[in-house]
């Protein structure tokens, strides 16, 4: 029987039109591409750009397609990378309004939740394999405290109990967003394409993550 | 009675021949200010740039100052603020050996403790109040993976039960250090003392956080 | 009768095992692209990354194919776009020596020469063309003190007089050379080649560039 | 007698209050320091950041104070160092409009003028004096092509004629500057007095520059 993944990507926010998570788990779940590779059968879901609606519309797709793993993807304009996000912290804090309108200060995501979860994927070994195929990707530290943030919290605190491994990837802007955008870094859909899927095989892969420095100083 | 404030900073580490932080921590201990502006005694301790190590020279201190509140410090290369840290993490993940040649992966500091702690300073409050000084400072998501880190989460996890508000404070380098690292932000040592007393002044002043957005979308 | 183009690009430096800049102009040599979609031949010839012989190596080719139009190309580690180069200045400073070993310090290029030669491709047109196919492009201010520099500045000094048109373009870092330099942006070749492609054509379309602003305040 | 030193700074430009450039000129000015070092005498103008206006209005400091020597000074948001300019380019290409909303676009300074001009002053052996001093100096390859530029310019072309050794300098946002522009670097008045002043006396101790690497690839 084949692994269920489910793949989770954002509507536009911030005034671009398009979001490069979508195109991405799109792209994948679209694509025969699991097949050939793995038994794995891929499924997508796009998520409002919205604290809460986000969570009602991931409940959803979690009870629908009963995944036994799930990335969530979001855009992070200025990272060069594809970035396999280390924790997820409970707290809303919009620097800017989401979709809704909604600019949340400092409150928490769940009240009396536990202050954070870390991902249960093995982002170690999914980056050394996306780097494996020459395209860059690392581990951050911070998810940051807006809507991928506050999925990746809701995420985790539903899969946790059940058992299924889960967790977040920020990804770069696509060129025709950096267009607009002069000095931000980009990478094209194929190369997004290729680099998750890498990641995905890892994932699966490995039960437990390797020992491999990607670590900060501050 | 005076309230008790202890400050901690590092030794130097990287390769560089002074830290900021102990500077600063010093500069602050040393000096009559705090008669002149409220009633409190300020402490500092340098703590060795060390897994381990440092959080025992800290229970030492902790023990010896019987402290009614704690500011770590420590030294951001690359920063351009005083930046106020919101969480500290539970994994120590060294990109670079630290001052007693460890390096740890992917290991949790408090085994079986939370995911993370989040300070309990008011540090919006505080952020607002060194602008006021005309100062840069801002709220940073991230202590990273290191010693930092690692101090401030032991800090947190020793002061939560006691009921000693703590947290942790990222400092730009010092313009003598900038000089042989070009490109990176410095300030020089007297902004930073001006700076933390208007921080530590809101600190007592406030016993609640103000609403003061500091977030971040990545 | 066919317009013929120069393309140069480098041999690898500063530790890379490729310069993307030789694999973009290759790339744009070999396919047979410029049939179809104008009448133009183009020829690559790569250049050794050493002060001097650089020069040398230009003018064999300049004598050899007897160009129309030159588009000298080099890689810029950190640039995320297809950067047009404005302007070459009548320095050799090295911060790393180049591949001979030569480490010049404010050294003229051509004693008695102009301080600069300005560019003579249509560069804001060809930036917008590039942009036109949902890639990133820009105009640079500076094409640095070092080898690229060089061959840009004898470059125009040689094609002032004959007339031919000329000048000088930055790129990106390739994704598998990101891998290895955490943090710094990438393009993929086949972007970089359809990039340059729409690029050329403009060049070859505008005798005279368009008004676009393309500046910097510093 | 009395070596004479002409420093401009603008006024402010960009929605900021202030102009750092004009403070700092200011400063060393009105200051008695120049008397105790050595035997200069220091006047300060203020340039409008005007396309045209501003040289029109340095020709007249230039016919009242007779200086030998000028250092013209400008802001550059996102710079950390005190940042001594090589070159000057002629072409004005704003990105945003001048005070007075002329948004010029490849317009030559001087039509038929040289594509550019090197700096005269020492700016190797001042850099060097600077960072003597603990404080962060570096060269810069490019002034911009805005006001900061064109001033640049049109200085160097009125002084080379004369024999008066010119130049120009970046510097970095005040401290309450950056309090509103989160993230970019500042540096405070003082350590911007202090710095310069090693740059001056330094430049008036050289009559050649020392060698020394300042360069950039790219």
């Amino acid at each position: 029987m084949k692994t269920k993944i489910l793949l989770t990507g954002f509507e536009p926010f911030g005034g671009e039109p398009i979001n490069p998570s979508w195109e991405l788990a799109q792209a994948l779940a679209t694509s025969h591409w699991s097949e050939e590779y793995f038994t794995a059968a891929v499924h997508a879901v796009q998520l409002p750009c919205v604290f809460g609606r986000s969570l009602q519309m991931l409940d959803l797709a979690l009870a629908q397609f009963k995944p036994d793993m799930v990335l969530a993807i979001g855009q992070a304009a200025g990272r060069s990378e594809l970035s396999l996000e280390r924790v997820a912290i409970n707290v809303d804090d919009a620097r800017i309004p989401d979709n809704a309108g909604q600019s949340p200060v400092d409150e928490p995501i769940l009240t009396a939740g536990p202050a954070a979860y870390f991902t249960t994927l093995p982002i170690k070994a999914m980056a050394a394999a996306v780097q494996a195929e020459g395209i860059p990707a690392g581990i951050s530290q911070t998810a940051g405290t807006y809507v991928c943030n506050h999925v990746f919290y809701g995420l985790q605190h539903r899969c946790v109990a059940s058992g299924v491994r889960s967790g977040f990837m920020h990804i770069p802007l696509l060129p025709e967003q950096a267009v607009r955008l002069p000095g931000k870094p980009s990478m094209p859909l194929a190369l997004m394409v290729q680099g998750t899927r890498a990641a995905l095989r890892a994932a699966l892969a490995h039960t437990h993550d390797i020992k491999a420095v990607g670590g900060a100083e501050d």
